[in-house]
This record gives C-alpha cells, structure tokens and sequence, in this order.
C-alpha cells in the first residue's frame, strides 16, 4: 500500500522506495533512520515572501498540508542538505520542490541565515521539536517573484500580510514551533508588529 | 564660476546651486555645512553586486570617477538620508542617482546593514575619515540586474571578481578607507578570499 | 520653573540648564528643536539583559517610569549619538546614565545592530514614531552582569522574562511602537516565544 | 601504538580509544567514519578574542599545533556538535577542550553566526575544505576574559591584533582555507584592515 503519511518534515528529500538508493551519498529510509538518532542532521528552511519595489515584505507564503489523520498544519520550506550539496544548492532544491520551478526564488547574497533552529525529540531544550531527529535548521527570508505550483501531495501555498502571518492563531498552526520561527523571520525584515 | 568639485562623497544630495530649497526640509549648503559641525550625519551606502542564480555574488560594482586634481578615485554608491525620508527610499534614489534608472537594484529585505561605517574629520577613532563632516553609514550589499548608466559627472562603473576587489591595490583606490568597507561587504556574503 | 518633564526619548543628553554649552559640537535646545525638523537625528537603543553561563538570555530589563501626566510608561535605553562620538561610546554613556555605574554592561563586538528602527513625527511610514523628530536608531541587545541603580528621574528597572515582556499586555506600555522594537530583540537572540 | 596525530579537526570530540562508547549516541571511530561520507556533519568554530570596555576587539587568540610531520599550523577552535546537545553547550564544550576551563567565554546572547562555513574534501566547491568529511560549520567570535591554559597536545594560543591576525602570512598558515573564515570574523567586529 501506497498511502504514505507525507513526511511533516523533508518528504521527498530521500529517494522514494522503489526508487533505488544513488550511490554511496544518498540514504535508505533504514540508514537514515539510524543516522538519525546518533548525529544532528541539517536542515534549511526557508519562508517565502513577496517584496515591494523597495524590497519591503508585504506578504508572507504558508505551506498548507491536510495531513494522513484529516488535519491540516501549516509549515515553510525546509529540509536535509545532502553530502556534497552546498547550501545553496540545498536550498534552491527545497524551494523548487515545494513552490516549483516558476517561483523564481532570489536567494540571499549573504550564507548568515536569520535564525538557526534546533529542533530536538523531546521538548525542553530549545522552542523547536521534531520527534524523528536531532536537526539543526539554518533558516532563511527568501522572496519569490514568479508563480507558486503546489507539489503533487496536496500541498497549497497562502499569503497572508506579515501581521496575520505573526497572529497566535496562524502561528499555532505551524509544526514542530515553528511559529516562534516565522516570527522570528517576521522580525529579521522589520515586519513584526 | 561654477567649476566646482564633484562632492566627493556624496554630491547631488543637496540641490544643486541656482535650484531653490525645497522648503524647511531641504538644506542650502551654508546650513548644511553648520550642521555637519554639530551632528553626525546618517548615511547609506551601498556595494552593487551580480549574483548568479543561486544568489552568489560573482561580480562587483565599483564607481570610478576622476577628480578636479586629475585623480582618479574608486567609491561606492552613497548618500544622505534626508528628513522625513525613509533608509530604503534613500537608498533607492541613491542607487538611481549613481547607476542610472535600469540598473534594477534588488533592495535587502531586511534593514540591518552588514556594517555601520563610522566617518570622522579626524584619523584614529574608526577606520573611515570623511574631512567634512562626522557621518555614520549603514551599509548595504545591493544585487543589480539591469543595465548600468554612468550618470553625467563622469562616473563610471567597473565590475570585477571579489577576489580583485579585494586585492590591496583596490582597495588603497577607495577613498576614505572604504576598502575596509568593501572587503566587510565581501565577507558579509562569504566571497572574502 | 524648572519643573521639566523628563524627556521622554533622550534626557540628559543635551548639557543640562545651569551647565554652559560644551563649545560648537554641543547644541542649545533652540538649536537642537530646529535641526529636528531639518535632519533625521542618529540614535543607539539597548534592550539589557541578564544572560546565563551559556550566552542564553533569561531575563529582560525594562525601564518603568511615571510621566508628568502620571501614567506609566516602560521603554528601553535609548539616546542621542553626539558630534565626534562613537556609537560604543554613545552606547556607554546611555546605558550608565539610565542603569547607573555599576551595571557592567557587555557591548557586542559587533557594531552591528539586530535591528535599525525608524522613528517618523508622523506615524505610517514605520512602526516606530516620535513626536519630537525624526529619527533613526540602532538598536543592540546588551547583558548587564551588576547592578541597576535608577537614575534620579524615578526611573526604575523590571525584569522579566522573554516570554513575559513580548507580551501584548507589556509590548503595549512601551512609547513609540518599542514594543515591536523589544520582539525584534527577543527574537534576534532567539527567545521570542 | 597509539601515538596518534592530533585529529587536526576535531580531536577529543569522540571518547578517546580505551573509553568504552557511552550509549547510542556516541559514535565509534569507524561508525563516525562512515557516516562522514554520507552526510554533512554539523560543527560549531569560534574565535576567541579580548574586548575593551567598550567591546572593541583588540586582540585574537590563534591556537598554534605542531603537526606529526612537525610543521606548525594555526587553527581556531573547532568541533563537532553531538547528537542531543545544543549548539551553545557544543560551542562551550570545544572553548573548554582548547582553551582550558578558566578561559571564561562569553558565548554571545544571538545564536547567528557570523558566517556558515562549508568544508568539502575536494577544492572547488567553497573557499573551505576538510579531506576527512563534508562538513558545515557555524562561526562566531567569542571574547575571553580569562586565564588560557593549552590543552595536552601541544596545543599553544597566541595572541594578535586584528591587524597582524589579517596579514596574507598568518591566514595562510590557517588549515582549511580558515584564513578566510578568520578575515570574516575579524570583518564582523568592524576591525578587517
């Protein structure tokens, strides 16, 4: 059977099964699996925005995923760089995955992220939890000028202005704390209220 | 006779001579030049670069210009910031004024400079001198994809890797130890050699 | 009389009545109120903070204090950079003016801020406004490991922790939009629920 | 034998050989080996230096190694984050293992680096390299205000200013290409010639 909970954190990071594993450099699911309770596993993360003429956010994109059990959660661009991939890389793969190839992303000149999130199994450490790993998460600002194609598992972008974006309401819908995250994101480019 | 000087640092902020102030906001040069004795001046600044697709800058802009004493001086886009003006708008006209109206300047989102460059009449206190005045910059590492227009004072621009805007001789062609500030905006995105 | 209400962004900044003017870089109040309205006037803001052995901020330090008309106000320190003055001195003498001698103040190595705020007599064109002027600020997070003394001008300190002071209820009490200023701060240290 | 060569990157990070492996989440030499080339492995760098009153830099801290094939190389502290620790307690953890336990560090109250470093085992890629692994590191400059004590392997610090620090001499002796890193964070403080 094929009815896969979509991953809530990287999907379509690893190869999916019956794709075979491409080389040394790519994981099983039972590797990665493993790995994942013994290293801190890195992750980017990224919330698209639409900028002005001036570059100021006026709007904020929300990833919007109905999960396996008829929820629906809110997240942003994230998951694992691979071996061998420059951030960069990671990056733009992550945004081409979930926005598409016409989003047309600007990444940022600078590789300083605005925030590094670490996200632990058990909550206490940091703001962040992901049950599956220990990752550490360099998060970014990235504006999108182009067009936004949801990804096959139902995934739907909204935007919304950086003061309903940074609302309890909003936030408290993100996986994982990451409303504190978008927040902080809000923050980095002087649109938090 | 109106030979005069082109400002160096930052010339066509205050209207020109023969233009009328343009109401209380506005300074003739007699006012500014008192005040300039009694405040720091706020500044922007701005380092144009070329970015590829992955947001990694390849390319830097630097403004040649030639003096009245038959120097000939490197500098950055820079300029005032005028009452009741926002940081963006100024540097937005700025970067007009320097490189033209095609230059397409992607502004950052966010308003924290990767430096605060601190000019002052004498040596010794910062890295910067200004022999007119005490200003402070923020200063901006700014993306260009259009086409460059030298504006009429004979300003012109080269473009050049990071590694030789970098390089000594360069650097000791910026006026006012701003290749400090040129090698601070190369490694504020990680093209610093 | 000299019943003087305490200026409510930048008190003894200027040489207070009774002290002569400090020669040409110090301004009489008639001139300072004139270039208010001619020139966008350079600021430094700190948000103190008790920090633990590991760098992480756990407390806030808000500055309480009653105004002539007897509400309560909080804000942070904040006052004017004078003529010839580094920011880390300006920086200095504001946060010994409010916090006293005795606060041991950590100022960052890095010049710069987590945020730069905008303060505009009219409010729209940011989040921050200022009646007085228009003026522009950078803003640091600043530990502080000794004691607070208020100042004369019954001002007083609270602490609180991160959680609390991005309350809206406190977030509200701060003049000038410096509400939005402190979740900047929160969040630039990553403590912003 | 068990003369080993100081692991040049990252020594003490894993249980010396004869500690048996604490639990899961430490790794054995071969293990880490492996994983080293199937995924980025996360680290944490600083560069230790003094501060002033004020918070200005005067002084850097370059850590000093004769190698086993007795040449002398510069490096800055350096190490890997484990699995379950926070980046704050990784980056105390590697100041205490190189600098000694009375080096008193300021672990700075933003958890932003002042860069991302990227090392991969071939050139090309990034200014950093690393033969053993694809690793990314996040840098930040640390003040110390303590006593430093080398730790056994013959590990000295030196101290210089940013000057000195920044020459084409010193960073050359950097391993990695950390020469660079070194010029950034000195770029970060405001004190990069």
């Amino acid at each position: 059977m094929s009815v896969r909970t979509p991953d809530p954190f990287n999907s379509p990071d690893e190869p999916e099964s019956g794709i075979p594993a491409q080389g040394p450099t790519w994981l099983t699911d039972i590797e990665l699996e493993q790995i994942r309770h013994r290293l801190p596993i890195l992750y980017v993360e990224a919330v698209p925005v639409h900028v002005d003429g001036f570059g100021r956010v006026v709007d904020v994109g929300l990833l919007l995923r109905g999960t396996a059990l008829g929820e629906i959660t809110r997240t942003i661009v994230s998951g694992r760089v691979m071996y061998g991939e420059t951030l960069r890389d990671a990056l733009f793969r992550h945004l081409e995955k979930d926005l598409g190839p016409m989003a047309f992303p600007q990444l940022p000149p600078s590789p300083v992220p605005f925030t590094v999130a670490e996200y632990f199994p058990l909550p206490g450490l940091s703001q962040f939890t992901d049950d599956r790993q220990h990752a550490v998460s360099l998060a970014y600002v990235v504006p999108v000028s182009g067009t936004i194609e949801a990804r096959q598992d139902a995934l739907e972008i909204t935007w919304m202005t950086p003061a309903e974006a940074a609302s309890d309401d909003v936030c408290a819908e993100l996986e994982g704390g990451r409303g504190a995250l978008l927040r902080a994101a809000l923050a980095s480019v002087g649109a938090l209220p």
